[in-house]
């Protein structure tokens, strides 16, 4: 078999994501080659990645870090090193695992230079969906979520058309606080919240996970991947995370995707998209040991970013990129316990309630709102 | 948009399947017309039928009950009456919706004829698997399950490759029976085993769930319609009937297809095969109503039908036609209440037991044995 070498750029290579990539890109590397890679700050681990990798290029996002790093191939540094990497020639996909909308503009410089985009990074559709579902179909390149329950939705449509879909059920596992009652949520900490039932990830996403924000991010960016009506996207509460998202078509079928809850499934489906391969390193589903798979609702009462989300989505513009600034430094200021949990909520609804949004905006008008309500915030809670 | 309108044979029209499929085709008449018919021996409801949708020709497998059914079109009897419907001049597909091996020409009949082949029967992949998918790849026509599993199966595999499976695990409700311990079953009668927990059907198929020897049969079917190896197939008891089947892919990825236990669903979808059509007469899933799906190992030792379809198939040859004619036997008797239910596996087993087993038989040795099998069966019951 003639098997075709794909290089690769990994942006956020010292992350969470990044590194499982590295361990899929490990296993097949007679499919993948690194060609570029980028992280924030961790130069240590980069230095590592680098000996063993040898790209050909990397980017450090902190300006003085990029400096302390002597490596024999060029390091570029700031969004201006980011952009390089998303934009690297040779590159045929660029893995973006960054965090937050520092993210959004390499996918954007990616597409327009023809890569595809495995998308790790939530706050690109949330903040840019538009724009970037437009500049996707304008050069005609592909967005492979690597969010599972994206990759789930992805994965039961093959085969299927769009037009068939009644609904898509997004799946959530509730978070580390969905046990916990209001009164509880009053006092809980950044480091209770880090300890995720399910899931293994970065300390921001699991913070979303624990406000709902992050199912409500998952909603917009199926609403953009998809192109669906909010009012066919549903999210129901699963706490074992095994299905991991369900379409019901206008037949009443139904079909799901279901794994371990393993990020390594969905990076490999990415990488590999529409093959799927023998990976002995990946855990396997066992239905019979699991038991049992339970559903409710959501309380949007106790974790109303949820709905904040829904909201944010069907009135559209601007709105979703003020929510996602907001809840950026609302989540920052949490992790170092300068503010209690159910501020987040409070503090991104006191943004989007300020807010005059701005139908249809550019690419511009969403970074400079992007950066205004991150600087407006800060203030504010720095009072 | 242009509809063609598919003519259709119905094998079975009166019963369980067979009714519910003319549901389907009441709600899409710009879709389906229906140009011929049999039934067993209902021919009060056939007649109605007739009125109803205006076949060219019916056929009534009782010959007593044909003669006495007085309508304007051809009615023709007995296996050749079958063979007839199946074979008609202008349908496109046939739906076979009979019960037990007497399905099994009628099915090669309609692939010869280079018809389509709905598929409720599962004697006539039971008995005859390697024959019938020969007769289909040599002609070119699709077969298309009816049965929930493997209509499952089929929605999962929608632009997959077989190659790419990993495993097939085939769930099971466990029947009527169980929750019984070894000892209550010794005294179960047939009118306990008919009051099946999810699904709605036919008397034979529900004695056939209540021992498990109906997922033997769809174990057996789906080696033959998935051309897997049954060191791939697995059975899985889900109490609840709401996921129909599953499909673990090699990169650990698995797709399922759920729905409320209606037979109606699958019925449309292979009528409609490769469309979605909106069909508010069916119900739809609501999991947080469901609450939880539960699943656990199936337990040979109290079903142990279950393991010698197993053994049936992998022995192959005409072994699982065997098994299948001194079930049907063995099913009718004790729908009669003459025998007890744990007779059904013995009386099985000891048919198997005394079969001297042929490789690779042709159609002729196949249904000589079936007959075979049964008469002697019915002997030694008769003692």
């Amino acid at each position: 078999m003639n098997i075709r070498t794909k290089p690769l750029a990994i942006l956020g290579s010292t992350g969470s994501i990044g590194t499982q990539t590295m361990d899929i890109i490990r296993k097949f590397p007679e499919h993948f080659k690194i060609v570029a890679l980028s992280c924030n700050s961790n130069i240590g681990l980069l230095k590592k990645q680098i000996e063993e990798f040898k790209p050909k290029i990397v980017a450090v996002y902190d300006e003085e870090k990029a400096d302390e790093l002597k490596v024999d191939i060029p390091v570029y540094k700031g969004m201006d090193g980011l952009l390089k990497v998303a934009s690297f020639g040779e590159t045929h996909t660029v893995v973006n695992s960054l965090v937050g909308s520092i993210g959004v503009l390499p996918t954007i410089k990616a597409i327009e230079n023809l890569k595809n985009v495995a998308l790790a990074n939530k706050e690109t559709l949330v903040t840019a969906g538009e724009l970037v579902m437009k500049k996707l179909k304008f050069h005609q390149t592909e967005l492979i979520p690597i969010d599972s329950e994206h990759s789930a939705i992805l994965q039961c449509l093959q085969g299927s058309n769009l037009e068939d879909i009644n609904k898509i059920t997004i799946t959530c596992s509730g978070g580390a606080f969905k046990n916990k009652t209001k009164e509880e949520l009053q006092s809980v900490k950044a480091a209770d919240a880090l300890q995720h039932p399910t899931w293994n990830m970065g300390a921001k996403i699991t913070i979303d996970c624990a406000t709902l924000m992050n199912k409500g991010f998952e909603v917009i960016e199926a609403h953009w991947l998809y192109n669906m009506p909010y009012s066919k996207i549903d999210v129901i509460m699963h706490p074992q995370s095994i299905i991991h998202s369900l379409v019901e078509f206008k037949d009443k079928s139904v079909i799901a995707q279901l794994g371990m809850p393993d990020m390594k499934i969905p990076i490999q489906y990415a990488l590999a998209y529409r093959q799927r391969w023998e990976n002995e390193d990946l855990p396997k589903l066992n239905l019979s040991e699991k038991k049992e798979l339970t559903f409710k609702e959501p309380d949007l009462e106790r974790f109303p970013c949820l709905a904040m989300a829904y909201d944010a989505g069907i009135k559209g513009g601007t709105l979703p990129a003020v929510m996602n600034a907001a809840n950026e430094i609302a989540v920052k200021y949490f992790l170092q316990d300068k503010i209690k949990f159910l501020d987040i909520p409070r503090i991104i609804m006191k943004a989007m309630e300020n807010h005059q949004l701005i139908k249809n905006p550019d690419l511009d008008q969403i970074l400079d709102i992007d950066k205004r309500v991150k600087e407006d915030t800060e203030k504010e809670l720095q009072k």
